[in-house]
């Protein structure tokens, strides 16, 4: 399994009228934990856009625990728990300050040729990354 | 079951580089969905909070079936097919400007006392305009 | 002068722990109320980029008077006090549900060339429906 | 003169159709470098609130000078360049990888007491932390 933390800072106008991060921002969070958590090992996601392959959403799921908290520092867990296909998962675990599980995500995503917006196999530098955390002893 | 039909034209800011809606971005149209939804059929989601209830998001799922584009007027179904209790669950679908079917989604909301933030119970006057859309027989 | 109103809709994501709107949102409703205001008159802006042009910010200007809350129907007030050249400013005042003002804005955009980058005229439809506003005599 | 770099990666929902960073996100930056600006000298904008004060924006000036694009470490530098009163002016200059300057801006906020709504006095803490910078001789 892929997993790597990431911190991610709640911003001023992240927080709603309820005083806590809309829930609308966390789809936001994701996209930051997964690009940094890949960014830690090496693979940047800009690349694979410059090498025409995009990665658009084909699902998301959200669960919301407790609030999280104007200028926290949040924690998240970024899980790949199966090697990527035409299509990847990444799941992601919310603690606050205090070390409390706030918020659980999953996103899914597809690999896409830019030109034919056709589906494509992830770029061979990414499987290259993550290959050695699905690698069976 | 209720269900009410809103519109949604999609804004510039909304967009991603990718050229379409930014996936982050539905969350919020959910929250517009459901709100003008309520609207039309005579209740104001701020009435609720102004009587000291809030409704914080439990769970929200999407599924993402194609793009929506810039400057489009989405139609969005809005669907709630189960009375409120504690809790209460809005569907939604979003078709484009050539009545395809892009995008769908569901939200689960609590029913929270502001001063307490505890659960209680969907206020009198929600119930009041709800209630003839599950009236059986 | 051109001038057009617009109606936008406070979201509930748009505020902020303050309990109004936050003020990073602002820039966000210039863009959605000049589009419309464009509209109005029957000019859509995505024509414009569907043509080749692209109309990036140069300058962005705002007072903030009184702030704006959730719910709330606000009257957007669009101007065009000159006719454009190769850029063009818009002006904005903001009025609440009492009528009172309490946001101004301004905007400067230029007009480019997609492939290029470079400045270029604003498009001839834009113009034959801005000058009619801008005859003397 | 106070001043500090701060540094933003730029997320990919900041961007919009255009392939650079949304003209209306720069308010939201201005909101993370002027908040982490103060974190490094020890002020917590946190606590300011948790204090009973607010602080909302009154004025905001924004020149574009180049596109910021996805995933770029944008360079911040924060500046106060007089002392604050009962009102404050941040400065921002913004430069990308290529140590470009990209954009200026310029915040202007005033210190409201969250009770009252009413302006007061910026609280003791903040004026400690700012006072050295402004020493002369």
């Amino acid at each position: 399994m892929f997993s790597q933390t990431v911190h991610i800072r709640v911003r001023y106008g992240e927080t709603d009228q309820m005083g806590m991060v809309y829930y609308g921002n966390y789809a936001s969070y994701y996209e930051v934990a997964r690009v940094e958590a890949l960014r830690q090992v090496g693979f940047r996601y800009r690349e694979l856009e410059e090498e025409g392959v995009i990665m658009p959403v084909l699902e998301n799921h959200s669960r919301f625990i407790q609030p999280g908290l104007y200028d926290e520092l949040l924690t998240v867990k970024v899980m790949i728990k199966k090697l990527p296909g035409v299509r990847t998962t990444f799941n992601y675990e919310f603690l606050n300050e205090k070390n409390e599980l706030i918020h659980e995500g999953e996103t899914t995503l597809a690999f896409l040729d830019n030109q034919t917006r056709k589906p494509c196999r992830p770029p061979g530098r990414l499987m290259e990354v993550l290959k050695p955390y699905f690698d069976e002893g």
